[in-house]
């Protein structure tokens, strides 16, 4: 990918350009959509995520939440953080687990996750299979607060939550 | 299924309830998710749709948008309507087609179809596959419209059109 690539993403991204706003129909080539780029997580330069990468599939100014792709390699995990929008979450590929709100769930292919305002949350995708997952969001939302060192060790304490965090996990 | 079963899954439909405020994680077994209600497509009389059912995966008051389900059996279609509000679809499972906004399209898993404002749109499930896909849509939406017997005939003046509208499909 050359510089001139990057910019542009990086460009796309922070307008939230609605990347198609007319009737369309963009087929999927596992998992990858036609006419949707491929974006990196986040814009951070820390290594709170690993092996993570989005699609926004729906992003219209006629619909008040957007629908995102996530696809998290194997073995990778998306940033630990909370805020006081939510997620709606629908496993589209692959297995893993998520903590959400002090409990840690095995995560299956179509199964459905509510995430409540305010709760911890990070998405692991399985040693040895991708976790690809849907996430409807509103499209006006507050920016996610990462955890204190304090919070972090409060967190720690669940030895459940204590190796899900290292990745020790089936 | 009793009557009580149908008046209960009446009223929790018209009330709108959100089924999960809380974190959860509801598994599904062949794309019926637990704790989830099965309901009937639309509350109408009239034979505008065969053969298709409604899960509401996530209706939260905290977000400005619902995530549905509907699968339509081998054979089957929605209603032919329009409306001011915009639908965002994700083809979950199986194939099909659809006519939106003058165009039918095939219809293949993991397919992204965008309905705009005011587009007439009709799905249908192939002969031999059922057609299950998500649809996100504002939780604060108009009616739809259905189509004047002159506003059905302008459609049907299109071949393409009129061979979709008749089941006449490969």
């Amino acid at each position: 990918m050359t510089t001139d690539d990057e910019t542009q993403i990086h460009r796309k991204a922070a307008n939230r350009e609605a990347p198609h706003r007319e009737a369309t129909n963009r087929e999927a080539t596992q998992y990858r959509w036609e006419g949707v780029d491929l974006l990196p997580y986040k814009e951070d330069e820390r290594a709170l995520f690993k092996a993570i990468t989005r699609q926004v599939l729906f992003s219209d100014p006629k619909q008040s939440s957007e629908l995102r792709y996530f696809e998290v390699a194997p073995g990778g995990f998306s940033t630990l953080e909370r805020h006081e929008h939510t997620h709606s979450v629908l496993i589209l590929r692959g297995r893993g687990h998520c903590l959400v709100d002090g409990t840690v769930r095995q995560l299956n292919t179509n199964d459905l996750i509510s995430v409540p305002s305010m709760a911890w949350h990070q998405f692991r995708a399985a040693p040895n299979e991708p976790l690809g997952f849907l996430c409807m969001v509103n499209s006006t939302r507050d920016k996610p607060q990462l955890p204190t060192g304090e919070e972090l060790a409060t967190l720690q304490r669940d030895p459940a939550i204590a190796a899900f965090l290292r990745g020790d996990l089936p």
